[in-house]
């Protein structure tokens, strides 16, 4: 990590997305490029084998871009995959698995759901029952970092569970991907979406495909919206390089960037690595503080994680996060239901350096307001 | 305009778009901002605001940004626009309107059609009889300036005739919003679209829906798409100023600055006067360089020019392509089903000298082709 807390003075981002991005990723988007330019169409090139071999999946997966937010390609992929004739069984442990039973009541697409609680993984073994029980579903969705709470979703059983039922997987990996490792190889499934601006830290603007080109030829004709017609834009790609409407060409410029930053660091070992890293001083340093971890550590992705709100009345979120901003770390609010919490992200390009910080900051604002942290100081 | 020729080493882009930004446009995009940062949601509060004040709709309309090229807010608008118990009329001159029957159809909306040659504007005569005789449409959509061929419709004259058989009208302005004056006062629309990077002179990656308020209103329930939602988008930012999803920050920032630019420049006045005074150059000196333009001076937008392909059988359009690129000049192939022929644009931050550099490179490469160009030396 070459960035220093020196080089830039916008607040550092512990939140889900958007993030904190290397100075060296931004400058890449001090180019206009034409969409039909050469160079542009070799990068895009670039960024879309790149992405492919992240999963191992040249042999099998190709990858399909798309304009928009993440939620964008996560409507893309159900509404593309899961035909008006099929049924998709959605596996629901927070909100983002709330939104994509929303997504598929907008298309009409016949949906099952089984919910656990929040503080909860998705187990296989109900998943199985299911499948055994409803020979109608013919599709299984599931998202596999749920950043509602942090919690990390078994995807690979969830694989083996769904193949074994013969079903198709349908992955959101939204805020996983890069950070911990997919094989397709090991974990079978027809797609898989993810963004350029969570853990591979481009900025954001742009989502992805990653779909078995098997199962993505067999969509032809299923989706019901011309720009979130996967099979037409891999087929547009495939003709001529080009993305069939106007690309984000600096968003993409920034994410090339970002995969070269992201190979730098030794790609999901690396990645992973550091914020595994930052995830274990955070908590390490929060519980020192007195403050309760969500979930057991186990089940904690080392991404996003939710912190209880203190029950001491001194506390006040609203001047917590005040005060952590006013010293340059932006946190993120809960979306929980079932219990009062706040979310610190440790991805992005933050180190040990930025998470030890974001400690000190706690403990001043903390002792600002009175509340017994359990600091020793 | 501070940009000098030697300020950026990137070619210059005489497009339809993705097109040339200032360089403090690009460098607005150095900052990650969180998306709950109070600063970014006064700036995403001043962009929509400053959008509504552009058409003088301060008192009827409302603006909502949504992530994705112009295509997206295309599709956004017509299909929460018209309901599925409605049908629309589109008026067909071109490219982007026969991609607008395709929206509708991936949709299931309702259509009628009205076609015209490419280098014919739409006659608002036609759309009145049209109108009388059939009272099922809801609702009649129109492209602005028709990129296929450069070609202005009489949108105020088509928005007196849809107003006085009491349908509603959309616009699809996205390559003249910005250089060409729309006033909601002179111009009843009930929606009207556009992107942050045609003449806004922003980076690609969002559009926006200029919404009769009352018109949006009733929109309520009609879309089929969760991120395409543009009710439930306004909603959203109308309750905390946030977008439903990522949004693409670091567009948005490049997007308020280039409001800015285009204010200072005298807005739609001073942007409009500088493109027709590049399309008059461009125009001029082609044509004493032998080219012909496809339309008449009084239907050409200045937005982009088509030109027919030369006969001279020493000309090859793709040395021509790549002699232009070589010395800096992106053009662009034509989209013509009626003629052979290639565009020039002159929008974005390009202005007399780019045009004067684009007419000189054109004459040493038709030089070097050996094609007669009617040029006395």
């Amino acid at each position: 990590m070459s960035d220093s807390l020196e080089e830039s003075h916008d607040p550092w981002l512990l939140t889900p997305g958007p993030l904190t991005t290397s100075k060296t990723v931004k400058e890449a988007m001090l180019h206009d490029f034409g969409s039909r330019d050469e160079r542009f169409i070799s990068i895009n090139h670039h960024v879309r084998t790149r992405l492919v071999e992240i999963i191992d999946g040249k042999d099998s997966h190709v990858c399909v871009p798309l304009q928009g937010s993440g939620t964008f390609v996560v409507e893309a992929m159900l509404s593309n995959f899961v035909p008006e004739s099929g049924k998709v069984l959605i596996l629901i442990n927070g909100a983002y698995g709330v939104r994509m039973k929303t997504i598929c009541d907008y298309h009409k697409r016949p949906v099952e759901t089984l919910v656990w609680n929040e503080d909860q993984p998705v187990d296989p073994r109900l998943v199985a029952s299911k499948l055994s029980e409803d020979a109608s579903i013919t599709h299984v969705a599931v998202v596999h970092c749920e950043t509602t709470t942090g919690i990390l979703n078994p995807i690979k059983d969830i694989a083996e569970v769904v193949k074994e039922a013969k079903r198709a997987l349908l992955i959101d990996s939204m805020s996983a991907f890069g950070a911990l490792e997919v094989s397709a190889k090991l974990i079978p499934f027809d797609a898989l979406v993810a963004s350029s601006n969570k853990c591979l830290e481009g900025s954001p603007g742009m989502g992805f495909c990653l779909a078995d080109k098997s199962a993505l030829l067999k969509t032809e004709g299923n989706a019901d919206s011309l720009c979130f017609d996967l099979f037409e834009q891999w087929k547009g790609l495939e003709a001529n390089g080009q993305w069939r409407f106007t690309p984000p060409t600096h968003c993409i410029l920034a994410f090339h960037q970002a995969l070269a930053e992201f190979d730098e660091e030794g790609g999901v070992q690396g990645r992973g690595g550091r914020y595994r890293a930052n995830c274990d001083l955070l908590v390490k340093g929060m519980r020192e503080l007195g403050f309760e971890t969500l979930l057991p550590d186990n089940l904690q992705a080392p991404i996003i994680i939710t912190f209880k709100m203190p029950s001491d009345s001194a506390f006040d979120f609203q001047t917590f996060y005040d005060g952590l901003s006013a010293r340059g770390y932006v946190i993120y609010p809960g979306k929980l239901t079932v219990a009062e919490s706040f979310r610190m992200g440790c991805i992005g390009r933050l180190n040990q350096q930025h998470m030890q910080g974001a400690l000190d900051a706690v403990t001043e604002v903390m002792r600002q307001m009175g509340v017994d942290s359990g600091s020793p100081d």
